[in-house]
């Protein structure tokens, strides 16, 4: 089976990722996955939600749009059930990686903003969101804020489907448009899994499916996270 | 290990379910796994969502909410990002056993209320959600107005979890709260994965424990289309 | 003239009420009038509205809904124009009958959820939400949290209309939807009037009428209150 | 008993209306009882409600609103759950004198906006905006737009109310403030019932004192119908 | 050129204002400039915005709304793009002449209602907004809740435009719906300009045009604060 | 008197422009003036607004929003008063240049987006927003779907300010932020003004200042537009 793009199928499509891309954020980076571009930023502020008053912990949470610019019809503005969806899987996910309590009473805002949509949109903002947040502990680290990393593993997600009858490693539109089924995998450098959401719509999957899907994934997630160790060292050694 | 309420870690809680519980509702159910309470009804209308005008198919969406007084401490009206995550959660999974195109141009409308909560409550909502399009659709067939069942196979769905180290299957709330992980199966009788929803959040977990939960949980599930089954059967004989 | 469901002129329809069906709310009944049902619960926190603080006065305030499935085509979710009308008179209502300086600084929720409607749902409500605030109250006594019983009279509604020439008593649907006019009581148990609310939109109602109305709805009253009296006795013996 | 502006119990307000005040407006005027003032316009339009299409039939619908100015403390613009209620009210009201299929395929748009308010703004709300009604239908009229009035008979409203004791006829707005119990009529000029509003939230009444009150009701809807009829005359004439 | 009004080209329709039109607002004025007309408003309280909290600076904020009746098709509640703009423009041209110390830790509240529009009524409503202020201010002066006046200049607006070629002054509505380009203009009584916002949305505009038409709003600001300075002494003396 | 940057008075800040940054847009532009970067994309659809029906004409119109990391502390997302005021001025600035006619029955969507602001973000918008709508209508003109180009001349956006008494042309961040007065000029490359909109909240400006800006803003308008003009023309040949 030949893919789209003329990709194997358990390849990932080219990955890049370009930290500082918004001046004024705390932490950010302009991350590509193929035709996918996604914005990710992080900023913080020493507040905490209600239920975290007292506590001294802190938190992660997240926020997802797309740029009605980032779809071939204009997307319309405003947050629709998808994004609610996608932005929480966005804050779990995060904050699986993140000692709560060593980042202090204040709260690290995510902002993930598609700019071009191509698949895998999703998957793409957690593993630049990533990158992002570790560059503003980074700041607040160098600036005395936090003394503790509280960033304890690196975190990645890949998506994973059935097209046509094959298991294909990171779906670009047109693939994940067709789709049997999709599934988005989170998971830690040390290939555990943070969150695993699939999907049979429109037709269920077997077990012995979701296990050379599982697998596909994993395989891309310890790509993904070597792609991310190496853009960190470059940062580190500016 | 002793579960909270003495259940052995694979077993299910007591289900029940009360068929027409809503006089006017199409189709509905008073579903009870243990102390979880959930109305779930099911009403179609003559119309379609604009994206399938022309088209000839149908469509099943959700709706889900908490009654205020479902909780220990009044819950506000209103959905909140969790009620529009479990909705879009509770239509995917109709709709992955509905042949849309039997369907016909109807939307059916599945509402699950939840009227006490300790606990699983999407996953009762969905298997219950079964019922209620069930009945709603077996009411259609009888008036004439379907005339080939749209509906392809049962749908059932459980959570699993890692309490304590050990994988549990159904977890109540009190489980629930102090999961290191769970888990939400949405399967069918042909033992075909509809949905996989796992969160690691206080810790990721492995592919080992996840084989574990996810065999727990095609136990649960057959239990559960077994109870949906013996349900019908009753209410057939009327 | 005889009535769709074969009642007397002047006799209430079949009442019944079912105490603590929903476990988790602080006080709670599930009444039926006929084929209305409404959920009704009470909730209470250690608040107050802005306008009562400092005052050492607690409140008592009211929501109600239908579930989508309580009418026989779907009722979209959302408080509308007549939902807002009648909670607010299900707050004063309940109010009329509280000593709100013996309450205590503390609001009770009061929600009223219809699961079946038939006529008579806001009426059906305040009978039953007095239920679920004296269960409430009643357990906060023994709790201790309250000293002094703030409720000070039984409250119950009824309807009244004129259909066909003919004054009835508790209108069911069908009813209502033919009424000439139609009015809504709110007595105490010293026949005391607490709110009135008649309304001739299709014709307008005499003097004579209006006080046949209110002989008939008096009535009803006093088998309802009567009614709640018996409740709760049986529920003061457990 | 002395009033605290020196009238009689059973005598209205000074009563003044001011017709064609809102020179866009299709009809208008500016009523005033007491220090209480509003603006009731009347606007129609050539289209109906969805639930009114087809039957040939016409609509009158109402909206109501306070200044911001209108209340010694600045009161936020946005519709309350009181406004609500008016709104509703006043339309009953109007649609209560109205034959809705002489009236055609078309709504009137009633609107009463406060502009100093002393209690009773409800009740000046109806009295003017049947006023306002009446000048848009002439209007209607003299176009040859409508050519059988659809107005059947006069409709007023007024507020009756127990003080210290004493039943008061048109209470301002220190009376109302101090009311153990109080009610809104609205009325025709062959003295029947359209809208009756009693509410004895902080005392409930008995039913002697509800006939006082309907009594001294009467009366007050009597002069202004007299005031409303002596009014369109002058403008007859013009 | 024969304006439709007979107005010369350089004349300013008749201004009137009637001041304390609102009894209960702090500062009120019935402005009327042709046939538009505008009451506006000014309260205080002794809150400030949160950017303020803790600097001793006072604020002054506007609204502006449309009355349904105001325009020959029934305008729609709510605000709209055109309300936001025009609110802000007031509210910054009112605290251009306030000295925000002086004024002490309080907000005044501007609002300005049009009740019958042709033309001109953001400017009419700066105009209008002054002396509402005006009044306000003199009131908390003479009950000695400010001692120094915070107002520091006059502030009057006009609006001017190119219709057919010709600079016109003053523009009524049907002037301004075929006009080539328009301006508002807000000036103080030193002939400083305040705000200046200019459109040519049919038609750029030459730089000789904007300098002819800047010298005619300036001669209509002048006598309009001319006329406020009347009126105010007129007040002065009751 | 020395800039905080470094420049002349009637200097512009560097100014480039990435076409084609948005692939999936129609027409798009990251334009950059100094640090302020602003995404501008134009999307066309074939539907009209209802005013619009029937007359063949179409439309241009705009949205504006600061992305949350954007600014050194985090913006929360959704339009504020500011930001409508800002996307009408887009609007209006750009149907300003665009036969409607000739555009034919369609809406054109220009959404700018800012990442970095920096001062000027609602000039650089309209500056860039052009470039995206020319881009956009050249796509058109190529695929056939518009035969006769509809933008009639080049229009761009500079603001001019008065700091310390000196008057400035294009104002980064810190220097608005101390403003005595600022201005936003639209002009067509015929050196017309489309739009002015000048403020002197802190200060007022006088007629002299006002000539003095208006020539700077001049000055910097002809510089962008030959930088467009430059800008299309390496777009043409390729």
């Amino acid at each position: 089976m030949e893919r789209i793009d003329g990709r194997k199928l358990d390849e990932l499509r080219p990955i890049r990722a370009l930290p500082g891309y918004m001046g004024n954020a705390h932490g950010s980076v302009l991350i590509e996955a193929g035709q996918t571009r996604v914005i990710c930023t992080a900023m913080g502020d020493e507040t905490v939600p209600p239920f975290l008053e007292g506590t001294g912990k802190g938190w992660v949470t997240a926020e997802y749009a797309m740029l009605p610019g980032s779809t071939p019809t204009r997307k319309k503005r405003g947050a629709d059930g998808r994004a609610t969806e996608i932005k929480r899987l966005i804050g779990r996910s995060l904050r699986s990686v993140v000692d709560l309590k060593a980042l202090g009473k204040r709260t690290i805002h995510i902002d993930c903003d598609v700019i071009q949509a191509d698949g895998g949109t999703r998957t793409a903002s957690i593993t630049g969101a990533y990158l992002a947040l570790w560059l503003c502990i980074q700041r607040y680290m160098e600036e005395g804020r936090i003394s503790v990393n509280p960033i304890q593993a690196h975190v990645a997600a890949v998506s994973v489907g059935i097209v046509d009858g094959a298991c294909l490693l990171d779906l670009c539109y047109q693939e994940d448009a067709g789709a049997q089924a999709d599934m988005n995998l989170v998971m830690t450098e040390a290939n555990e899994i943070v969150e695993i959401q699939g999907t049979g719509e429109t037709a269920p999957f077997s077990k012995d499916q979701f296990d050379t899907l599982l697998t596909l994934g994993e395989k891309g997630i310890r790509e993904l996270i070597a792609f991310q160790k190496k853009l960190i060292e470059g940062v580190h050694t500016c």
